[in-house]
């Protein structure tokens, strides 16, 4: 069985999360993570980014709505977090369909070496170079073998990679895992791959050490308290899962999560 | 009758929508979008420019938060929209209150030609160098007719205009259609414009011949929608109604807002 | 009894507040501002400046995500503000754990008068020069006693200091005041400090020649209505504790306010 007494450790330590946030997500963002029993804080500011990394636990870079600014902000924190021992999860929002965030990505994670990656199939096969077809923000469609994109960018950039969609691919580029929970309801919301993002960083916050340990506790506990809202909807009602989630981050027990886990 | 069939080819054809937000309401935006069948994506940064306008279906530019560099983003954006014929919607937030915002949006129409124009009364009356009364980002009183006020702004920018309050006026200069449907809770809530902004550039996104057609379905699916809601509650609750409405805005079927269409 | 007809002279006057505002947090305080009866207007370019705080009743400046650029802005509007005669609340995010944000608060203190300052106990402990122990943007822990600190922040800035938690301190240096009203879901939603800051500007603006009772009453609509709220609810839920709160900013009344009041 998988590791979730992470999360009871987690509601314990509160670690905090600093966020450089995509900006159209950043407050569901901030109340997941404090509804979960983490503290986020967040900064657009570079001359603020030694302390903020200080006291951070972990940190989640976005790419979401970067500007020139924020790259830079994100260069200087991402080594200082190297530096500093902390943990670094990186979303590459949109990398499969926009060439000049590739370029950004594949700069920045050519600067400082990150612990985990999470992106949607179409963005994990444009760091791995590898063909799919992305639409916008969203996945896209392709034919190729999730598990084999994922462990390629696992393998090229020496990390964890977290290949999330209706069944999320965790691996180290060696071992992977798969976690079959969720609900269809959080393609309807915008920002659920950001809220994951910056779950996993709060829980390489208590488990530095062990970021594929992280990385799966949190898909599973983000896709089954996910499962466990949508069971209670009799609509595709996007709101009101999104507001559903938010509570039931904070009231989720590990024994639902272990009753419902589907994880191989 | 409208052609209402418009929400069905938008839900099939999934448009791609590029906003440069007001940041104030932007995840209300990006949710609103997702939730009726659009996909939506955001962008603070010129130097991707070329590829966001070429992946999106249409462009809705808000004023909502402009900044200098903002404002150079737009401009670039704007005219590579209209070199790649992909619609335009302007929302000019606040131009009747704060006579900085009205020279940036003379000056960004100036360089690039919209496809419609939507704000209040009090924007829409500025633009066209009308009289009226603003107060803020709010309509403000004035005591001019509004299908005229619409009608010389549309035919001074040669375009199509949305004046939206308790009736929606929409114009292309010549034809004209009111949109009578809604609920005073619209007021209520912030980002009510924005999102009505981001919803027409879906429907021009699936119409882009015929953005007269886009503006006024896009106006009776987004009040008849809110309509619908409100007749559900029981009080004046802005945030269920705004939940609700995004929830409603996935549910919501041609033939609902068939019934209870108010459109002249 | 507290001058809790400010309420209605609120509602009733519609006042327009400024916001520089936080981004994580922003759409709550707008919609939060809206719901109470006010009018929210959110800058980010120094340009618009002049004009915003002519129309303003009030302004709040919070550093939440302060930038570089943001913090001329913040700097402009401040002496414009002090200039027009209009109130300013001051809210300084995270200045207790970060010590670039304290030197930037104190500058700015030291350029323009503030009429209020509002912050949790870490945040006003710091601008006192008192110790305690922040941890990120939360209070953190100390063994200080809080009217002492209040008053101590309060008399070195020559204003009226908020230091709000469980139970709010509310000080002109001089007069001292506790509200006991709230709930500790306030806790578990992001942001309800912001809204607090916003909400003491849209007082301040009904009552300019006394900061001191505006913000007594806004202290008390906000955790009273907080209280109100929480009392319906059977678990914790951060999400629809957020929601039912703009839902009820809106419907509250003076008479069920003062029922539960509980200041000394």
């Amino acid at each position: 069985m998988m590791e979730l007494k992470l999360l009871t450790t987690l509601r314990e330590q509160n670690p905090i999360v600093l966020n450089l946030a995509n900006f159209v997500t950043v407050q569901d963002v901030a109340n997941a993570l404090n509804a979960l029993g983490a503290s986020p804080i967040m900064s657009a500011e570079v001359r603020e980014a030694e302390t903020m990394v200080q006291i951070a636990g972990a940190v989640c870079i976005n790419l979401g709505t970067l500007t020139t600014l924020q790259i830079e902000q994100m260069r200087v924190v991402g080594q200082l977090a190297v530096a500093n021992h902390k943990p670094i999860v990186f979303d590459p929002v949109a990398v499969g369909a926009v060439p000049y965030r590739k370029d950004v990505a594949l700069s920045l994670l050519a600067d400082f070496h990150v612990n985990v990656i999470r992106g949607n199939a179409g963005e994990i096969a444009a760091l791995a170079d590898l063909d799919w077809q992305s639409k916008g923000i969203d996945a896209g469609n392709g034919t190729g073998d999730l598990v084999q994109i994922a462990r390629t960018c696992a393998q090229k950039f020496s990390c964890c990679v977290i290949l999330s969609g209706p069944t999320d691919v965790i691996t180290d580029g060696q071992r992977t895992v798969q976690v079959h929970n969720g609900t269809p309801l959080f393609q309807l919301h915008v920002g659920s791959g950001d809220i994951l993002s910056s779950l996993v960083a709060a829980f390489t916050a208590v488990s530095p050490a062990d970021s594929f340990e992280a990385a799966q506790v949190a898909c599973l506990v983000l896709a089954g308290t996910g499962e466990l809202v949508a069971s209670q909807l009799t609509a595709d009602r996007p709101a009101t899962f999104a507001a559903d989630l938010i509570d039931k981050l904070n009231l989720v027990t590990v024994k639902e999560l272990a009753e419902i886990e589907q994880v191989n």
